[in-house]
């Protein structure tokens, strides 16, 4: 199977023929031709093609199986793919994705899940849209001292929420759920409240510091990334959220530890009594230890699926091993891969070859709904229009 | 300054009036017309030309700087080059690599230096190499049950040196130097001892914690690498051996943290009384974390300049920010850039876009003189003699 590059991306006969051959022989299925033949004339009158239900669990399997970024990736042939094409309106997505959030949770054993709305439309562009750039996120409050209250990453969001008429919690607080903004083709950005009562949220705590648990931090326990276009077979689905499981490093380092996103290294190395005048005593890193190691041991003490950056980089080096002997191409982003686990240096994520082209399927970045400011362009429903009238 | 692909290095004279138009623009010098007439000259007569001490200085310097692996490149203006193009025998080559080591080491404020010896010999190869890959390196004794005594990585070399002679120790140590093995293109590989009197070393302590000490764990102030070729302008200098000081990564997180070098883990998370049953208590990056703080603490102590993974990372995005003002494009690998300080995910060199193209001047890894197993494949003399009958 010839990976396309990403320029070639973009010819709708070539990438289905090519993801049918795909399809047929990965799953040894015959008549590809017959298919290839229906799915031509498919194209010819009306300008794309309908996957049947399984080439579209496939192609999204695919899809992660050649996600170049996605240390993970090893499980891609156990993600449950939910065919939810059908679904075009907010109220039918609202329920398609809190149903997700049940699915995925499982009760803390996570699942890896894929919910899959209506492809784009040829030209014009999403059915669907979805502006949370992951289902559970927290607010981050621009307080009137100019400090972040909350995820800083996420205070254009919450700026835009707001300027959709979501009113914050009158004591404003630093774990605040956002809302979802959710539009269709048919319907305008809408505010639906996130489903409480389906987020799971583990509390930080340390096995060997009991004051690291009055730092009260907690994070959630599904990462539903839901700005990712999946491409299959030339078919956009520019509204498929998708989840796995947390890598420890990406709460205890990223989220925790980052400046611009919670920025507890200096907290934590304050209860640790570390000397943080000088950068060569790595109280940094000493800091950033102890939250990796509060997350692990807090989510497994929770019940809560996560995975530590070792069983992580090995699961994934036997990935390449299994890939290599089905005679595929492994594709990878080092730095990315690397960087997931976190502290790259000591782990097993070799510095090894992979394919530098850019396979097909894919998951591909969406852009955003809303402006660094909060500000909206152009809705759904505006784009839609327009294309309609300059079809008629 | 247009930079030359890895494909186009090659065409002598191209590279010549690339590499003059730079320095006499960079250096603002008037007459590259006359400079490049003259070197166009001296290439048909000879097939090659001879830098001034100056061209070639700054020529090292720019290698220097567009070293895309390279995170302590910020000094590159400060290198001191020694011109010894004239030295062409193993006496003298021996002579002036301790030298390269007294200057260097400057009493522990390490100095960055280069030395440069006589030029590649156009279509046939190097007058002049070094074998060892660090003038200075541990000797990794293979032992009788299979086990290494030392630095693993070394063990190649360590048979190769035997090979050529060499006796190890009445008592194998894991801190033996390597001798030197040179050779020129007029005598074969030839054994040196390496100058101990003039090779400082650090025996690493922890701040907090006495047992360390007991580990009795070394390292040597200065990291002198010799099998990187320079290329300045079309002309190629296989030998110039060159060096910067430490990144406390380098040696706490790689060379005493790596299972194939000294493999100190788990004797230090011993030491710490760490769960090491499973990996996700993080004993690995617990143990080198504190290896690390160790090799900072230690060499600060001894006064030996080292650098941090913040302070380096620090330097060199204020270098990428000034080469951008200079108008020039960064050459990078991010991962090595990230790698070699050691916890990628902590520190401040961003993910951000470095120029892809391989710019020259550069340094470029030589090919090892002895195989696997420590054998010898052609010597320089072999080589050099076998051209000079095709020519003859």
């Amino acid at each position: 199977m010839g990976a396309l590059t990403a320029e070639a991306v973009g010819d709708p006969t070539a990438e289905a023929v090519e993801f049918l051959h795909l399809y047929h022989e990965e799953r040894r299925l015959p008549g590809v031709a017959a298919r290839v033949a229906g799915v031509r004339e498919e194209i010819a009158v009306t300008g794309t093609y309908r996957h049947t239900g399984d080439e579209l669990t496939y192609g999204a399997k695919v899809a992660w199986r050649q996600s170049a970024r996605c240390v993970g990736r090893a499980r891609w042939a156990g993600l449950k793919v939910r065919d939810r094409r059908d679904v075009t309106t907010v109220a039918g997505m609202a329920r398609e994705l809190a149903q997700h959030l049940a699915v995925a949770d499982n009760g803390g054993r996570i699942r890896s899940v894929m919910t899959v709305f209506a492809p784009d439309r040829p030209g014009v562009g999403p059915r669907a849209r979805i502006w949370n750039d992951q289902l559970i996120r927290y607010c981050g409050h621009r307080l009137d001292d100019g400090s972040v209250l909350g995820d800083a990453a996420q205070v254009a969001m919450t700026d835009a929420v707001r300027r959709l008429g979501w009113r914050p919690p009158a004591v404003p607080g630093r774990f605040d759920l956002l809302p979802w903004v959710l539009e269709t083709a048919y319907e305008d950005p809408t505010l639906v409240p996130a489903p409480r009562e389906l987020v799971r949220e583990v509390a930080l705590a340390h096995p060997a510091y009991p004051w690291f648990a009055r730092l009260r931090l907690r994070w959630h326990a599904l990462p539903v990334i839901s700005t990712m276009r999946l491409r299959v077979g030339g078919v956009d689905y520019s509204c498929a959220p998708f989840n796995g499981h947390y890598l420890g490093d990406e709460i205890g380092t990223r989220n925790m530890g980052d400046g611009d996103r919670y920025d507890q290294l200096l907290p934590v190395a304050r209860g640790l009594g570390l000397d943080t005048s000088r950068e060569d005593t790595l109280w940094r890193e000493h800091a950033a230890l102890v939250i990796n190691q509060a997350v692990l041991h807090s989510f497994r003490s929770a019940g809560v699926r996560v995975s530590d950056p070792h069983t992580e980089s090995e699961l994934f080096m036997r990935f390449c091993a299994q890939e290599e002997r089905a005679g595929r191409p492994v594709h990878g982003d080092w730095s990315w891969l690397n960087g997931s686990v976190g502290w790259a240096a000591l782990h097993a994520v070799h510095h090894r070859y992979y394919d530098p082209r850019v396979p097909n399927p894919n998951l591909w970045q969406t852009g955003r709904a809303y402006g660094a400011a909060g500000v909206v362009s152009a809705t759904l429903r505006q784009r839609h229009d327009v294309a309609g009238r300059g079809e008629g």
